[in-house]
């Protein structure tokens, strides 16, 4: 039985709703996705690093000896065993983070969205990097903070700029480790200024660090959670170091704000689904990571080099670039009269992708920018992509 | 390195966050996991009922032959091939629902917080039974609405109460099958009433519907986003037929609406695991929950009708229960003078728990009432559990 409508529904929408944009980068990839494409625009970790076999085990093994557990509803906060693990890495740096307080949520992301919920209200002053992370933007705009930009050079963060406008800041958001998108590093020297400046202000501070773990070369610099436990809340994921698509990430956070996460995450989707915490546990439980990441490191690296060494060929000397000591991006700057966004629209007629920057910018975008990956892409088709790329740039110079 | 705070942080909360409470429920399902208490307060299926081995062997198949592609980021969307099957499902009724319409989610939870963040506004008017499902009074609370309650009898939710409080109202939520947690089911000449009433309105109508299936005896009654595809939202979820620990669940709307909520989920966590929806899509394509759901409608009919008889039993003949003909739970009104909180203190003293009624009520709370769950309880355990209740419930009148 069918009913007639006589008011068809005028959809109202929330004025937050208002905020909500689909991903500019959602969208070119999906433009991008056609195999003749050479795309330097995803921020897909590559799938030749995702251990199958491991997981395939892991989920027989769980379900095999703790089934009707693993696929019952589960705890708010996350497995134990896992948070465990998570507050025991995170205190090898000399401080000590207790599994109370870390939260397990679905994918970093979920931490952002957690986290604007519980500490922006409509107008608060939000600081960020300039560019940032688009996936924060995003998260944090639905809840309508007002973005003030911190200035950042080829060290990172710059934290003597902070001062200038942190009245009434509600947070600061920082990804200091081969930042997506400008793939820097924010100096060892910069995080104790960072972390000091925000502990005088009584100013939280994010700390995001899904790539930590991916330095081509050498040891990670300290983690800022470690310098002040008190004050900064850390954010990590398995999505970069095991696999994406099972969706796990974790946020470790100051006590009193653990617990108001913690309430936020019932009400946004009661828990993390146990099955796939047990899984991940048993994976990484016995040292795992510890001979898998290397291999990830080793690989991206190389497509880093194979990236540089290409661009030094093919792009004009008025360009510029970051060289990433890990991560997976490439930021580079054009003369300022060359806009991206049509280099993008010229590049994809020649099959060559990559995300324009300005849509990382809070405020005033740099529309000279770009940011291209080279996880996913083989050395060979790097080299022609960056080729055609420069070809493209040299056109306009 | 550890930083001295010269400025511990004050921590600032979003008014929102001042909404989140730790759910009653989950708190006392803490207390209730000690295995000498008989629990009648969780909201938990039985996990007699979960298909481990189904499960098992449909991760070992999907890892097996897609491994890379489930493991890597997903379309926000979800599965195509699972939104597919959850469209013809619900096509089956007469109206056609296209995939496009259907959001798969982190379970209903998450659909309930994905349609409170872009409908609600702060004193947007929302409407709900008396009494309501708990997690929907959760989620939607943290936009900070106005509820307003709409009238239920032994028939559901009274369609000539809407109109007195409709006013500038954002949407209607109800839950017309084996309701959480009266146990009351929606009659069929009700839900014609109640879709063309919201019609006529131009009112949002959400049907949650987690417990449809579990019907004991006979088919279910139409589903109202059959009668109103485009007046009508629906929210299905996996839990409660398949199992909830994997968390998935999915939320089928008019286009407009559909678009803004893939919006808000791609902010919230950008989509929900491709390796879960995709073992789902493996365990259920063939047929598999046909046979499946009856044997969980035997399960809980048969432990639902011993509770039934314990309670004619043990209960004193001033008190009243609702009859369930499906789902998980029965609701219980004692006479007004009898405080269910304070009985739940008794109870718990004698190693039985149960759910008192005040909290599901989003404004003046009945505090007679309670709620009774059977299915995780054996029947010689349930029984002893009511005669234990019976006689607190006759001391106290």
């Amino acid at each position: 039985m069918n009913i007639e409508s006589p008011s068809p529904i005028a959809w109202r929408f929330s004025e937050r709703a208002g905020q909500l944009q689909s991903s500019f980068i959602r969208e070119i990839l999906k433009i991008t996705q056609q195999p003749q494409i050479i795309s330097f625009a995803g921020g897909l970790p590559s799938p030749a690093t995702f251990p199958v076999d491991a997981m395939k085990a892991a989920f027989d093994k769980v379900l095999s000896t703790a089934g009707k557990t693993a696929l019952q509803y589960g705890p708010t906060d996350g497995y134990p065993p896992l948070r465990q693990w998570i507050a025991e890495m995170l205190s090898k740096d000399g401080a000590t983070i207790v599994p109370e307080q870390v939260l397990m949520v679905s994918g970093s992301q979920q931490a952002l969205d957690l986290l604007g919920k519980v500490l922006i209200d409509e107008g608060s002053r939000v600081l960020v990097e300039t560019p940032s992370y688009l996936g924060a933007l995003q998260a944090f705009s639905v809840y309508r903070p007002e973005f003030k930009s911190v200035l950042t050079d080829d060290h990172g963060l710059v934290p003597s700029s902070i001062a200038a406008v942190a009245e009434g800041a509600r947070l600061l958001y920082a990804l200091p480790n081969f930042q997506n998108p400008t793939g820097r590093t924010l100096s060892t020297a910069r995080r104790v200024e960072l972390v000091e400046t925000c502990a005088g202000l009584g100013l939280p501070l994010i700390e995001d660090d899904p790539y930590g773990a991916l330095s081509y070369k050498g040891d990670p610099l300290p983690k800022m959670v470690a310098m002040n436990p008190a004050g900064v809340i850390y954010m990590g994921s398995f999505s970069k170091v095991l696999t994406p698509g099972i969706r796990l990430g974790y946020v470790v956070a100051p006590l009193p704000l653990a617990r108001c996460l913690e309430r936020a995450k019932q009400a946004a989707d009661l828990h993390t689904a146990q099955l796939t915490q047990m899984v991940v546990h048993e994976v990484i439980k016995d040292g795992f990571l510890d001979h898998h990441i290397p291999t990830i490191r080793e690989l991206y690296g190389n497509q880093c080099q194979v990236m540089l060494d290409a661009m030094a060929e093919h792009f004009p000397a008025s360009a510029t670039w970051t060289r990433p000591e890990g991560g997976m991006f490439i930021w580079a700057t054009l003369p300022p009269h060359i806009d991206a966004m049509e280099l993008l629209d010229a590049a994809i007629k020649e099959n060559v992708a990559f995300v324009p920057g300005a849509p990382f910018y809070a405020n005033a975008p740099e529309t000279n920018t770009l940011r291209l990956s080279f996880v996913t892409v083989p050395p060979e088709r790097i080299r022609h992509g960056i080729a055609v790329l420069g070809k493209l740039i040299a056109a306009r110079m």
